[in-house]
């Protein structure tokens, strides 16, 4: 056999133990660039929601793993043949769904350099600049929201560990030293609570049923008509939790829920929180950007004496998933929760204190999540993050105020931010919605005009329940939407509408 | 003013409110791969372990964040002037200190992927492929090391998250309904108890603080003089603990405990939990990608009785962190212990059942960690996995032999895998260990030996303490090492011991 001239991109992989060859690297990930760079240039081009059924992909995949090395190639060429296909696409401009979360140029440019430089900023030692730049980077997006300077945190992945978190602080800062004694069997501690409102994302009993305080721990306060947390109903529910002998620990105020985006008072709740001496959480991880806009500040009001705060510039700052801000004011109790080293996690060095993140969460090894949000506040600078986020904000609103002049729909709450909330309601219904036909006619035409949207692959949007009736959700904050592609989603959602009210079975149902 | 043409970098970037333009995008990614790629070509020309002290980056660093955008290029510069140079470097082949995490260019090119596809497989429809993916490459691992089919699994970030949800899961396994009811105030459940032994990995002891059971429920089982839990002294523990009348919950067994990589006796250890129908958790974080080799399975006999197991590709599979695997045969329990659906996740267009998984963590959000992983099998193969593995063992295995051959160094624990422990002892001091003033005079020797090394920036090790001698670990696992770099490291010891007792002040003291 003649030898053959290998490609730059097989050299290394045959015999080899080490890395693939740094030429075919360079190769191999200049291929990667311009697969990536088609792809969010066409991204439009994709389904939004692929239309296909689970289990569809597995059969398509190598059932079990391979012997041999593979081609990177083959690699790359199976990405855009099997994976790109079978995506649902976050990217796309179209994704108005959850509440989106689009990674931006910066952003995946910090993504591919923090996997090259594999920084692990457990111990300052481990990454001294994953350390140090995730302090400032902090101290950046503190700043840029306004608040005081008593804030300091750390970057977790999700909002959820952000808000664990923060109520194991609490359960710390109450001074039951569970980190050390555990919950059972603990006199004067058999009934911990904590307090929510009734739309309060779920990440809260999620982060009680794992921090051993239960589902049962949460207290779910009603809300007003607006979504909001009646603060006075928040009162009454720790005074006859007191009463009862239970153990109240913590309050958690959203500003911008799940469901409708709405805004608890969080001022009147600080002051609850501050009488009877409870932790106050204050969960605005979708909204919490909009605070980087001085001119946007109103619904913020009171945030600045919460005990912490969790904010996920992953959603709508643009930055690749993972990145929760997690702020508090009272760091130590974090401390308190989380904090273990063991022997041969110490480090012997040097004189000075430093901080080694892994103290302060429920992890030991962490990614360098600062540097992309270094690199993205830079290349945008905090002016065009807030010509972005009020650009969302104004599109959100014209589109209310389509639906608001729009006889046939009927909008569930309040748009304080980027997320608007609705149904379609024929005219002839009007102020018949409370009738048990009509209210459950409307959930199943709602339900059906929401799926007919999303099949059409151009726009993807979720759904919700509001006052029990199934609501609509259109959320903005996508980098990459404009406003052609509001335009469409309202086209879209009146075609689509139009098409069931005139289809048999919609019709014969009518009530 | 006359207009300058732009630069394709700085397009789209002034007063848009869209992401970096497309052909910049292009070419900023461009210039990032070759960052990345002369970074790699280059990687030994930096100290592994930065010289510099804590509090020394922040003063380079912006304090306050930039209100205007910056080019990329701007910011490219200083991700070489101010990140390199103050990183500690995974990627160094001389780093051998902790574990080895080294990011394979399959794994780094997965990673830039995830980014930019931007999947969230927290839910089937918000990533089809990213859930569907992920069943096959847990698969393709549990199938590589040999594990029965009754085990499936996730991804998580890192082993403590695993850890934590396998303890989650015995708690519901035990069935106390912890999720819902929580732990306090529980009639019978006043003491839960978690065995594992003093050398298992801190992240027991976290997981139980988080878990709400408190480090008090850590029952630490004496090891033996290979630091090998003694699975006797166990059952007696738990023996003890019921007669007392506290609730055993889960034995935690390790496969290459974190300071020595010792092994549990896991089959003894399983028979104990068959008895006392407890949980059985296997932590092998480190060593468990070691069972891929067929040949090399030895060490693993009995894990195929867990409960769970949890294994991180992110340490010695050459995947960029955060890629953790956990296995469990009892995955109804992980689901009871963290399975909450509110309507705005309920997926309403199917009939199937379908998995979502962010019903099997704390998290609801998740990276789609399974793509660097399918990439970087399918890119070295299993053979060529097994192949690396092999290597590293064998460079561990040859360094231990020459401590083994030399009269001034000492081994302080069996080598079983890739991570040797030892220390730097005079031939005229052996024997004389015990002696307090000898043992002293070893520690303080052995501290400033490794310190030294560390010094030279070629070689990085970290250290541990083994029956309360001060410990110096060699642990191999980076792509990257070669047989000169453990030569290397194997010759500054030397060379940097000899200095040492030269020195004065070290001579001053010899007893």
């Amino acid at each position: 056999m003649t030898e053959q001239p290998a490609s730059p991109l097989h050299a290394a992989q045959r015999d080899g133990v080490n890395d693939m060859d740094p030429a075919a690297f360079r190769a191999a990930a200049h291929e990667v660039v311009d697969l990536i760079a088609d792809y969010l240039e066409h991204v439009e081009d994709h389904a939004v929601l692929p239309p296909i059924e689970p289990g569809s992909i597995r059969p398509l995949l190598e059932a079990h793993p391979p012997e041999g090395p593979e081609p990177i190639e083959a690699i790359l060429a199976d990405v855009n043949r099997l994976v790109v296909p079978n995506a649902t696409h976050w990217q796309h401009p179209g994704f108005m769904a959850y509440f989106a979360t689009s990674a931006s140029a910066p952003g995946m440019l910090g993504e591919f350099l923090m996997a090259a430089l594999g920084q692990n900023p457990m111990l300052w030692r481990t990454s001294p600049i994953g350390t140090e730049l995730e302090g400032v980077v902090v101290q950046w997006l503190r700043e840029g929201s306004g608040l005081p300077e008593a804030y300091d945190g750390l970057i977790t992945d999700t909002a959820s560990t952000s808000t664990l978190i923060a109520l194991a602080a609490a359960r710390e800062a109450a001074g039951f030293d569970v980190a050390a004694k555990g919950l059972a069997g603990r006199a004067g501690l058999d009934a911990p609570r904590v307090y929510c409102s009734t739309e309060a994302h779920s990440s809260i009993e999620k982060a009680c049923m794992t921090l051993g305080l239960g589902r049962r721990a949460v207290v779910k306060i009603p809300a007003n008509e607006r979504y909001e947390m009646d603060a006075q109903a928040l009162a009454g529910a720790i005074a006859t939790d007191r009463a009862a002998g239970r153990q109240p620990l913590a309050i958690v105020a959203t500003i911008g829920t799940t469901s409708s985006t709405s805004v608890d008072p969080v001022g009147a709740i600080a002051d609850i929180a501050d009488e009877e001496d409870l932790w106050l959480h204050v969960d605005s991880a979708y909204a919490g950007v909009v605070a980087l806009v001085p001119e946007l500040r109103a619904p913020f009001a009171g945030w600045e004496r919460a005990d912490s705060i969790v904010v996920n510039p992953h959603k709508w700052l643009f930055t690749p998933f993972d990145a929760s801000l997690l702020l508090s004011r009272r760091l130590e109790h974090v401390r308190a929760a989380f904090s273990l080293v063991p022997e041969y996690l110490r480090t012997l060095d040097r004189a000075n204190p430093v901080r080694d993140y892994n103290e302060y969460q429920p992890q030991l090894g962490r990614r360098m999540r600062a540097l992309k949000l270094w690199m993205l506040v830079r290349y945008f600078g905090l002016e065009g993050l807030r010509r972005r986020i009020r650009y969302h904000i104004d599109l959100a609103q014209g589109f209310a105020a389509d639906l608001d002049a729009s006889p046939d729909w009927e909008r569930l709450a309040p748009a304080p931010f980027s997320t608007v909330c609705f149904r379609f309601r024929p005219a002839s219904m009007a102020g018949r919605e409370d009738d048990p036909e009509v209210h459950a006619w409307l959930d199943r035409c709602n339900t059906q005009l929401m799926d007919a949207v999303n099949r059409t692959g151009r726009i993807f949007l979720s759904h919700t329940r509001l006052r029990d009736r199934f609501t609509i959700r259109l959320a903005l904050g996508n980098i990459r939407t404009e406003p052609r592609h509001v335009a469409l989603a309202w086209d879209l959602l009146r075609a689509e509408a139009t098409r069931l009210l005139e289809a048999e079975t919609m019709l014969k149902e009518l009530p």
